[in-house]
């Protein structure tokens, strides 16, 4: 092993036309400079625990690092390599995991102080795909108190610390952002993977509802909760999605439905692609240089042989409503007994949140859950007339670090309300979405694209979005924080 | 068309050992003998149409009879015979619906006063379903008002005027066992097919949830409601059951899971086949008379290669609490907006279950949605040490004609409370459920033996049904008001 670190020395200097010196490789870097021994599973790991170290002080993403065991897990995956193993996906990947997700004899906090003392006894499904895939569990990163809202504290944006960066899985995004961990696994319930992927400048993957299992996981809203990847590449997304997705049995969330082949279809391209463009309500209260950025998006796909098509989508207004009333009722009969019982251990905002959950009619609760079916069939209805559809992921760039309000169209609305009035009607309607990063604003702050794809056809957005980064080159900024090589005094 | 009218009359003595003369064929009899030309779906309808003009006056279970429309059906199916054309599986067979089902050109009066002036555009899917089989669409029967209770009124029991048919499918019941139809459609929320196919000594298959479809019939809780056949036979049950089951892609609840061949399988018998025996709710509190007659059917289960194993069924004592808190929370939802407006329109026991539905809370429902899982997690365990379970269908004999309350214990019980408790839980885990008759009481009721199975695994309730049958007579016996000249004066 220590042969193995030393020769792959000269090779981190032969990534640096693609990465930093000092900068992590892509998910597809690591597994092709593993697979060519040019690269080694500890002498990577040791990079990223060595970043986490200077790093993360800054950024605050992590809450736990897992490092002993990240290293032997390291050892454990070289050696294979040593021995010609056949390996997984992800063999060798260090990747962390939002602390909704439970790791075997490691807590699950969940950003809560109720949590105190928790201690998982099994895997997480994912977890244990991970696992299975070959993956380094590095460790827990930040998520907002029970996946309850957007501000992630303290977790800052690795492209100025004095922006926010999303959330629920504010901490996924800011460690993939800051190269303090590969890739991340987040869960969104309105918007929490690809709203914080897009205020970071990363990929991040909402799959279809019941496509990757939400076992062993803390539940936000059952019916609107869903787990994925955030990455910096479209194909780095495509090749976690795939490790983790599929049915299982033992979540009665997960959705029998065999799995396409994302990886293959990759570099199909968009030739012939028909990407619907809504004339409603996606594109409203956009700041311009969002629309600006996303509308040139759109310029290089039809460049790339897609085409345009402008397209209603019927009641998607009603979404937010929707989102909002079932994750009032959900998290309330979640937090039903420990919201009486230990109120001080919860922010004021989150039992404020679960007690107002409480007071909503059954009967509220089931026309939302009707209401939901028929944006549903807005979006069935579009989607039948085109194979995706475009939309900006965010209305504006990050708000400022900690800010509760943030101006959408001019008026001064909460974050939650503005961050995720893009990405929460792919929740209503639980259809795959994908956001990427397409241009950056004046601000030096990342604008993203969302792609909405038909039910269980992940690999469609996959293909559109790989498309999309082989034409152009946002995916490979990196925040200038990266680059540090020490945490300012 | 005279011609084979005047052909079918000594048929009709054909068929004598196994019916009345003047009763009907069984839908199985029937296709067999229109088959054989021995006897005409014209000659039928209008046998069935004057057995309705005499007997339906004391059994009361139409509320609408198209006898027009019939015999236009009629000489078409017979025309079609004629033509020797390939005939569907229902060719020629006279069949009601409970008065839930969508005919289009007619009322759905859903026992309600608010339907005044009502007309369906469409057939429901079951009615379109139906027709596709050759089916004669004879009328509409009784249901309790939006199949809210038991009662069916102004419904009698063919075996005793004085007695009651149940409900809420009572026109249903009343209609197949009075001989007034073949077979009739019914829904079923917490055992409204079979309940009444049980006290009417019929047969009532509650098929699996999203198994059959509902589009096209008046809800009253989408998450219970379930839709299936009520027969004089297990064989007929089969028949109609795989002529209107299937995936229905314009019904959100229906669920896209391929049939097995339940009329291949139907006589394949029991040799080996593992009967689960509850040791635990369902024979509590069930009248000794009942307790015995359910007793002796598992006798001659075991006595045909079956075998019994005694079993728990983990946390089914939940299961009548999560079907009254969501019956009352969907229903409430769907007559939010006539309750308001028209409540005069609703009688008083209606309107109270509506407005009551409406002050349970959002996290109440969700609860019993979850609980409804954890029930569920109980008959699976069950369900993968045996393959079917059998049960009582109801722990007592009809109630009196019109009465809210009878014995359940030795305790006067509401009415819906004692009879839905052994059918209930099926509603709430969605497992297909099978009525047939096992005996009589000392009364001269009908005592009746009930099958719940695996999901969508409907094919081997009906494969033990059959057997059954084959080996016993209950199904041939007939109230004597079947066979009444004419109304007593």
């Amino acid at each position: 092993m220590t042969t193995s670190r030393r020769a792959a020395a000269p090779t981190g200097q032969g990534l640096a036309s693609q990465v930093s010196v000092s900068g992590l490789p892509t998910v597809v870097e690591a597994v092709a400079a593993f697979g060519s021994r040019t690269l080694s599973p500890v002498e990577l790991t040791d990079l990223v625990l060595e970043r986490i170290e200077r790093l993360d002080p800054l950024v605050e993403a992590y809450v736990d690092v897992y490092a002993e065991h990240a290293r032997t897990q390291a050892r454990q995956a070289e050696a294979a390599i040593g021995r010609g193993e056949a390996l997984g996906p992800l063999h060798g990947v260090p990747v962390t995991l939002k602390d909704l997700f439970d790791v075997a004899g490691r807590p699950t906090m969940a950003g809560s102080a109720i949590r105190e003392g928790h201690r998982a006894a099994t895997d997480s499904e994912v977890t244990r795909r991970l696992r299975a895939a070959g993956a380094i569990i590095l460790g827990k990163v930040v998520t907002h108190e029970f996946a309850f809202s957007v501000l992630s504290l303290p977790t800052r944006n690795p492209w100025n610390l004095a922006a926010a960066p999303g959330g629920s899985s504010g901490g996924s995004a800011a460690a993939v952002s800051a190269e303090l961990c590969l890739a991340s696994i987040g869960s969104d319930t309105g918007g929490s993977i690809r709203m914080p992927a897009g205020l970071t400048g990363l990929v991040g993957l909402k799959p279809t509802y019941g496509r990757v299992s939400k076992r062993g996981v803390v539940p936000l809203s059952w019916s609107l909760d869903h787990t994925g990847p955030i990455t910096r590449t479209v194909a780095d997304a495509a090749v976690v999605f795939s490790s983790i997705a599929g049915h299982d049995p033992a979540d009665p969330c997960s959705i029998n439905e065999p799995l396409s082949d994302c990886l293959g279809h990759l570099d199909g391209g968009v030739e012939g692609l028909r990407i619907g463009v809504p004339r409603n309500f996606f594109f409203d209260l956009v700041d311009p240089e969002v629309g600006d950025a996303v509308h040139a998006a759109l310029d290089v796909l039809v460049d790339a042989g897609a085409s345009l098509v402008e397209i209603e989508v019927p009641d998607v207004e009603l979404a937010a409503d929707c989102v909002s009333t079932v994750v009032g009722v959900e998290a309330a009969a979640v937090h039903q007994h420990d919201v009486r019982t230990t109120p001080q251990l919860y922010t004021a905002s989150t039992r404020q949140e679960i007690l107002a959950g409480e007071l909503i009619a059954g009967t509220t609760y089931v026309n939302a859950q009707r209401v939901r079916q028929l944006v549903a069939e807005g979006f069935r209805s579009a989607l039948s007339v085109v194979d995706v559809l475009a939309t900006p992921t965010l209305p504006v760039t990050a708000p400022a670090y900690g800010a509760e309000t943030t101006l959408l169209g001019g008026q001064e609305v909460g974050v939650l309300t503005a961050l995720s009035r893009a990405t929460a009607p792919a929740n209503a309607v639980g259809l795959p979405a994908l956001a990427l990063p397409c241009g950056f604003a004046s601000n030096g702050l990342p604008i993203s694209l969302q792609f909405v794809g038909r039910p269980f056809d992940e690999a469609t957005i996959l293909r559109a979005g790989q498309a999309y980064q082989r034409h152009t080159h946002w995916h490979t900024f990196r925040p200038p924080l990266a680059d540090c090589v020490s945490p300012p005094t």
